[in-house]
């Protein structure tokens, strides 16, 4: 199982950063200088007016987000990056209603989750950001507690439990794969252009050592739908940019829903028919 | 199968228009010549005032419509005929959240689907507005995807294609029909005076050929109930301008999801007593 | 069957009124006398400030009511008692979106259903608020289309022609009872005071011709539970006033909606095990 | 059964308290004095400018949860501790829209559910308010009445009843308990670190006697996951001040509506497959 890579210390000279971590006042050059820079390259971060402009997108994001009922009882954890090289993300502090956040509340946490900039703890969700983001350079990431991520999540984990052949790897570290199939809104996900398509969405057990879990989701997290599920926790949808980070949380939210919705009706129609679904003719249903 | 008529060259020549494509300055007579004006007579479109208007009301229309969850992920898409000889529709760009669309960003596209003012490009599936349109008169066009339109579509759809004898051409041209009766708000749909009416929207499989789909809708939109289904994939309601098919889609929207619920009962109901629903007693259900 | 009787005729020397029709001016002694006041001695009618008033809180109210869902697609329409005698209604207009009224917009009824102030059309449902206010005092009647509404009362009205044992008069005047017990929420209905209550609503079929649905439903108002169902079409709520009206709707939609839950897990429980609901033992569902 | 103590007498001597019970203007030290102080010593009480942001939270709090449809049709009730000794709580008065409710229209109502402030009454369930704060020092108790929380506690206590097996005292002092687990969301919950956590939310009888009904709920609160469920009523939830009751409000009832959409699956899989959940093979479900 190939291990996520440490991050690169993070670079404690701010005068090298071009941006500000508050969004509001620019560091300069005059500050007192700290550690030499990391070895690796850094990319000049966001101007004061992308810092900003980050912020407010996120936080009405958030507030989109608590709306749809997706992140009640401060749960959920959303994040942008704000710097590649060193990494650094932009998220609300942990343990706070996501809803209501102001751009100034949010932090800003490091390659290794710590918190460099702003008050308030990290979630440590933190950590399962940060390795979509290497894994797939996603440019945002969504996570968020929703009535149909929680249960399918769960129903798809238990049914591969008792279903071995469905699950890669029956054990711990095993993975089960929720399906879709042959609905328009799979073409909202990138890289998908026809309704004639499936997508499996990634379904690993709840494990409250993220740092293990995030190496589980590490090798996965490539070939999934810009999309991954923790059973009876919820889902993690992520994108380029923020824009595509919420097209892509929309789309798989419906999903989840939909295959709720369909999930009810299969039951229901194997159930009253032996395993020919729906040929109880016209009469009942033929409307 | 009857094609879809072409539609005539768009008139190059904007002093024959007297009205401004972007809603805010009008052409004047004294801009240059282009080709020829086509053979159709041209009508007048819109004045300054109205465009305005109905920029106002489209992006009005399609906030309510992102607000009720009909099109999350940059699903869907609605327009209105700006002009009708030649045809011009007003549209938001494809691929934009189209619950923030501000009314200068919309976009005008010809009978061809061509963009012809504005930013961003034209969904492909306006060519599907264009045949309902032209077939019904339409003057404003509402696509969703709903959670209810893509469950039942896609279910009615598969049962059509089992059962045969409810499918007119059970091949990949068919149809099948989603029917709904004695409802009150059957008469939303107009032409439907009363509860002891029966509507059946028609539903033609999803295909990403548009120019196909929109050939095999063709002669199945005169009779439609001003609504038709995709399997999978939504619902197009449309009406003689934006308000009826506001009123419309509501209502479609409305039968749906009542069909779904009287779907989900009307299988419990048979399931627990053979071919009598409801037969168990006042005991039970008798409430 | 006893008939509603026939409302006095409407006074038409708005001399005799305090009030104005339109919430705006007075009407004064100096305006042309007409017909002699009715033999009903006439009681003053609101004020101009509380005519206003109401408009504000009636447009409030349907505002409300449509966000909530229950008068889609210009479906539903709401009433406030204006005057008693002679009987005038305020309304908004049939056929425009109830969730955009202004109150300069509403219209007023007289006890024959017809406009005597203001654009628009009367709803031919007029009638049946009519027979509500007359038969019960009510102040406000509300009457919604909701998913819950016209579902539950199709199924009872159907479980009822059946299963005769169930309906009084088993013919077209029939009526059917959805009874719902035991909830905290039942006293929400004037005169409830204890979860360990039933109520009966009444469902009658529904029919085009007001004038005999509003004659069905008269004897059956007074001890209905402020509410009555038309089968396949709604619910009608109604109080002593506005705000007792707005909770009795929305007591009787929770109701409704909660009972719809209550059918799914019945059915659900018997399906399985026969005339014993839930002795799968605590092992599955004993959690 | 312990009985839960009586409060200390209400001090009604307002010049010893430092705070002003309608938010606004302090109280002086030249009102004329009444009976003796209580013996139990007096805590200061919140300054006028807590007092007065606790009123616009507890109002602003009502309006988000009435937003949610969990109080409809005046019912529910929210309280916040404004002194604790003498015991004081800010409340909504009774039979108001909770979702509508000024600041200024709050009432205070002392240790034995009486009205010492404000106009209106108090609710008969501020005995229950009451009884938790004391038996669990919560600084907010949030008491709603949504779908899941009515129907999931009527159907868990209709199943004690039956099973006697699964209630710790069958008869009328009988409790049954609604039981959650493994999911994420319970780390809402305070004191639950793990989604590997069962809780068991109690649920007691519905009773008209609010004495008699906190007099049950008394010695069960203690381990109440902070909520108690009233079978066919609703959710009590509390917490250590208001934004903690508002988590746990959240939690609980994202909880038991997850429950509800479990309980729906887990029973459909039963009916199909006897005992053993879920052995239809992949083909159906297996996606």
């Amino acid at each position: 199982m190939p291990s996520v890579p440490s991050p690169p210390p993070l670079n404690s000279n701010p005068a090298a950063t071009a941006f500000s971590l508050d969004g509001k006042s620019p560091r300069t050059a005059n500050e007192p200088s700290g550690p030499k820079p990391s070895e690796v390259a850094e990319e000049p971060g966001p101007s004061e007016v992308e810092g900003a402009r980050l912020r407010d997108e996120l936080c009405e994001a958030m507030a989109a987000i608590h709306q749809r009922g997706w992140c009640d009882g401060t749960g959920g954890n959303f994040s942008c990056v704000l710097q590649r090289q060193p990494l650094l993300l932009l998220m609300a502090p942990s343990g706070v209603d996501k809803g209501k956040v102001k751009p100034q509340e949010l932090i800003v946490v490091d390659g290794d989750g710590r918190v460099c900039h702003g008050s308030g703890r990290a979630s440590a969700e933190t950590l399962l950001h940060l390795a979509i983001v290497r894994e797939t350079a996603a440019g945002a990431v969504l996570h968020t507690h929703s009535q149909a991520g929680t249960l399918l999540s769960q129903w798809c984990w238990e049914r591969g439990r008792k279903m071995p052949a469905l699950v890669e790897n029956p054990d711990e570290d095993g993975i089960a794969y929720l399906e879709v199939s042959d609905l328009e809104m799979l073409k909202g996900i990138a890289g998908i252009t026809t309704h004639r398509s499936a997508v499996r969405i990634p379904v690993l057990a709840n494990d409250q050592d993220l740092g293990r879990l995030s190496r589980r989701a590490g090798p996965n997290l490539e070939r999934a739908p810009a999309g991954l599920l923790i059973a009876g926790h919820g889902l993690y949808a992520w994108g380029q940019n923020l824009s595509e980070a919420r097209r892509h949380l929309e789309i798989l939210e419906f999903l989840l829903e939909q295959r709720w919705r369909q999930l009810l009706l299969e039951v229901l129609m194997v159930r009253g028919h032996g395993s020919a679904p729906d040929t109880e003719g016209p009469g009942e249903l033929g409307r």
